[in-house]
């Protein structure tokens, strides 16, 4: 569990890696993205895709599962405020293994909330062969290590954490094409 | 069914509704994003989002499959290249009725790609409130209208799509806070 003082710019984080499925892809596809490259192999075939790829939003989904299993423990939680940059350089298809690695860009204590901050992270999520299937830079609240010591300084700071207050992405990173 | 050509910056786009249930959210939460605040009310009561909410990436999936049934049809289908910015200004509860809006902001063909292009286009998902609780700036991959007419010139379009060639995004669009 690390508060916002324990992050610094240049640190990675690894994860585990989990396998894509055909039947997952379409079962997914059909609740939240029915379109036919993602739900039927023949009609993928002649689609943009040229056989069948996960949503990419599966594969945004999928990355946040390796990311709340990774290395990578907030305290708090990982509570995104949203990101700066996402791409989905190339399609995620059945018997994919994906893993993720995150690297700290920047922190930041936050002026109007001084019991948090953000960092600025950039996952990338790769396929078993190396290749980049999904980048993105996304900003995460995490909280200050509170000021009086002890657990139940902690709990405190926790629970005062007040209304939800968006925080905007003000930068624009530029992710290197691999 | 709209090719590039039929596209312009200002076009507007609305959907349907989507209720979200508080079994759906965990469900989602267990499988892809398993924090405490996304799982459970109880303990989601004393984090961050002060009661239980859905995960972001729910929110996004969500929002697709409002997309996908809008009146947003590009031929080819919905293929997104990726995001400029994406924010959740607020929480999705259980109970909460989405819809969203989409705005076209830009519209360019693509130098290296004749036969498509890319439309730039901002998507707000508002609750029953009519307050956004996800905002985004995706870019589109679109076709262009084939030059030669009838059926099988637009299939041909299609199946001569080459390998997938990514589309960096280059801009940085602000969104105005709500």
């Amino acid at each position: 569990m690390g508060y916002l003082e324990d992050f610094e710019p240049g640190q990675k984080f690894a994860s585990g890696r989990l396998s894509v499925e055909a039947a997952r892809i379409k079962s997914f596809a059909m609740e939240f993205d029915p379109q036919p490259f993602h739900l039927d192999e023949d009609r993928a075939r002649d689609s943009f895709f040229k056989g069948l790829a996960a949503s990419g939003w599966h594969t945004a989904a999928m990355t946040m599962r390796l990311l709340v299993a990774s290395e990578l423990k907030p305290a708090g939680g990982i509570i995104g405020a949203g990101f700066d940059e996402m791409r989905w350089p190339r399609p995620v298809r059945p018997g994919d293994e994906l893993h993720m690695e995150s690297e700290v860009l920047e922190v930041r204590p936050s002026k109007p909330r001084p019991d948090q901050g953000v960092i600025k992270v950039r996952t990338t999520t790769l396929n078993q062969n190396g290749e980049p299937v999904q980048i993105f830079v996304g900003n995460l609240i995490v909280l200050r290590r509170p000021v009086s010591s002890g657990r139940m300084a902690a709990k405190s700071a926790m629970s005062e954490t007040r209304a939800w207050t968006p925080v905007i992405a003000r930068s624009c990173n530029t992710i290197a094409s691999s």
